[in-house]
């Protein structure tokens, strides 16, 4: 337990406090303007995660069970929150078709203040739902979120509204800091922290409480594949931009730094790693499977960092940000099954029957012999050229591992009339 | 907070403890022994589900993060930490294809007691690995579980194992009523409390520590249609037996109490509801999307009756028990969506193109336009006799409610060369 100590430290930066930008003391006033309005969210140490990744203990810090489904809420209450009786009488306005949207909404409607969303033209009417159920006007503005950000800077200069950030603004990483603090007093083994990065505002908030501890505590960041940015620009010592994302992880598929979170990061920061986008759907698996908890990729990707061979994790106790859980079902549930592909626990095979639809029996009877699930069967319109004159059948199976998805495919491959033409397995990552 | 006290209370029997067989003392010598060794899982008060509900408040008791994944390991550990040096030595035997298994599997590791799992043939492999994972020895005997059951009677009474009952057993009952005296401490505004029914283990647990508290606390049990013997068997004051079940809840499939549990659930469940397995997808669905939580069908059950017109839940403040998560993910993703579909948000329709692929991407704009998900499409075989020389396409989407994917198929029907020949979509419960 660290509350309360000033911020006196060896670890982070090079001298104690090395970001004027955001300090330990901003992140404690954040945390007492934040006390009643966010919910203290789980620290959840699992075993099984651990053994995983090699590491002594592992800690599962539960974002996705903060209000509004993620951490956002915590930087867009505190910077609305210090808004003066003017400013909050003009109201505010964000650009975001996701999760800052929904804080702000949120942080509006606690606060009293009259908040306007502008979201791009491909965001799905749920999203747009549960931002106005929290009392925010949804304005839909542009092709896609570069054009809703310049409507709303354009529009902030007509209407006098103040315009909050999601990530670049000093008193919203401050409020997203607050996970650091609850952080140190949940998880007193912790010496390791892994967040995603998008903006980089949770990461600086971050890495920010916890370089003021009374404790050494290596602060990782962690990117997908396709928008690492923030390895390249924190090397380079300057904001290097993509021109394009590309990734599962919405949530973080921001294509730079801003110069603020930039400074703080580089003081803060220990290294960035990258993971791909299989990595997230398998992360978001085993949360589903053995967290029982849903996750967004953004919110799997430090666990998906955790569990790969970029970081050694051994004799070490990491803090893993679970940062969020809005997903469409339907999608969570696509990703989810992706990644038990990826981790080697799910098949699919194209088959071609010389008896249908007897041999479907067969085909049923062998897959619940080896104890698998049969997850999907389908008589497809055509199954390779190989066997024009069979029945092309594919099938999709749950198994409890590559060997055993291989030992069912081989029973099926050996009933009289089946063969397989085409199987997929995943490598088991 | 009633910790420690003793048992003189006025609700729940006629009479303090009415019930011998489990005392709120036993409870509390179960908690002792399971101190250490089992979470306190969270209490999260929703909101929304309040709301939905027309109660106060609403708070959610989240087993499925429990040690297993279900509350079962509470039972089990308290019964098997009992046993005298000479039963521990001889080991334990338990018959069971789920939650229970891994309980038992799980405190024979704990108290290197070592315990066998008889399973009937029809389970799936990765509950087996799961079983085996905690260091049990699993066996296959039975085509159903009935035949497991009897043949571990059989074998107990040969080799002197112990046999560890799911539900029939005054030690497995205090045990689960641990879950009752957390949440007379965690909820201390709880006046009513919803607890599935299988056997009857975990609502006789937690209705004997509740029955003894200082203030007055409704105990209802739910139960899903397809296995409802509970009502029935409380109401005429003996056992009575279902001759099948059939319900998506396969952790609360049983088909009748025990004379125990009937004794003990006399004297504390004050009213047992029924729910269909619509109501519990739609559960399962909100479970996952609200709250993040992954619950099986068993752990939904509770909340699906408190959603339900069955139960008047105005001006009271009932704690909800989500008792496991223990599904397949590919099984959990399949009731999520069915549970949408309940919900009205998710629809599915047949159609008919006369040009085919160039009308595909005016239905796909048509669904994007209006704000909906286009969660499936796929090129049918046979889409009907009232269009054969159209194209036959079929489509899933999911959309804000039944209003909205109304909105969304009339645009679709809308297009030239597109035919809507059916349309599913949920009611909206």
């Amino acid at each position: 337990m660290t509350d309360g100590d000033t911020a006196d430290t060896d670890s982070g930066g090079d001298e104690p406090d090395a970001s004027p930008i955001v300090t330990r003391a901003d992140v404690e006033d954040a945390r007492r303007r934040l006390d009643d309005v966010v919910h203290r969210t789980p620290l959840d140490t699992s075993r099984t995660f651990a053994e995983m990744s090699g590491a002594d203990s592992l800690g599962l810090k539960l974002e996705q069970l903060q209000r509004t489904g993620s951490f956002k809420i915590r930087g867009a209450y505190n910077a609305m929150a210090r808004l003066s009786p003017a400013e909050r009488e003009a109201g505010v306005i964000a650009a975001s078709a996701g999760n800052h949207a929904q804080g702000v909404a949120l942080a509006g409607d606690l606060l009293g203040i009259e908040a306007t969303i502008v979201v791009p033209e491909v965001t799905p009417a749920a999203k747009i739902a549960a931002t106005r159920g929290y009392g925010a006007t949804v304005l839909v503005e542009g092709d896609i979120y570069e054009r809703s950000y310049e409507h709303v800077v354009e529009r902030a200069e007509e209407t006098g509204e103040t315009f909050v950030h999601p990530f670049d603004d000093p008193a919203v990483i401050a409020g997203q800091g607050t996970v650091g603090l609850e952080l140190l007093e949940q998880y007193p083994a912790m010496d390791a922290v892994l967040v995603s990065i998008g903006g980089g505002g949770l990461i600086s908030g971050v890495g920010t409480a916890v370089a003021a501890a009374d404790r050494d505590v290596r602060v990782v960041g962690v990117q997908p594949e396709g928008a690492a940015h923030a390895g390249p620009s924190l090397e380079a010592g300057e904001v290097r931009a993509l021109d394009g994302v590309d990734t599962v992880a919405e949530g973080i598929a921001d294509t730079r730094l801003s110069e603020t979170t930039l400074a703080v990061a580089s003081e803060v920061v220990d290294e960035v790693v990258t993971v791909s986008d299989r990595e997230i759907a398998a992360a978001v698996a085993l949360l589903a499977e053995r967290e029982k908890a849903v996750a967004e990729g953004a919110g799997a990707a430090p666990l998906a960092a955790a569990l790969s061979d970029r970081l050694d994790l051994s004799d070490s106790n990491p803090a893993v940000v679970v940062s969020g859980g809005n997903a469409n079902l339907t999608d969570h549930a696509e990703l989810a099954r992706t990644g038990l592909f990826e981790l080697g626990r799910y098949a699919e095979a194209r088959l071609a029957l010389t008896g249908w639809p007897a041999r479907v029996g067969d085909v049923i009877e062998a897959v619940t012999a080896e104890g698998a699930e049969l997850d999907a069967l389908e008589r497809a319109r055509r199954a390779g050229t190989d066997h024009p004159n069979r029945t092309p059948v594919t099938i999709g199976i749950e198994g409890r591992d590559a060997d055993h998805l291989d030992t069912v495919l081989t029973a099926v491959a050996e009933i009289d009339g089946v063969s397989v033409v085409e199987r997929t397995v995943g490598d088991g990552i």
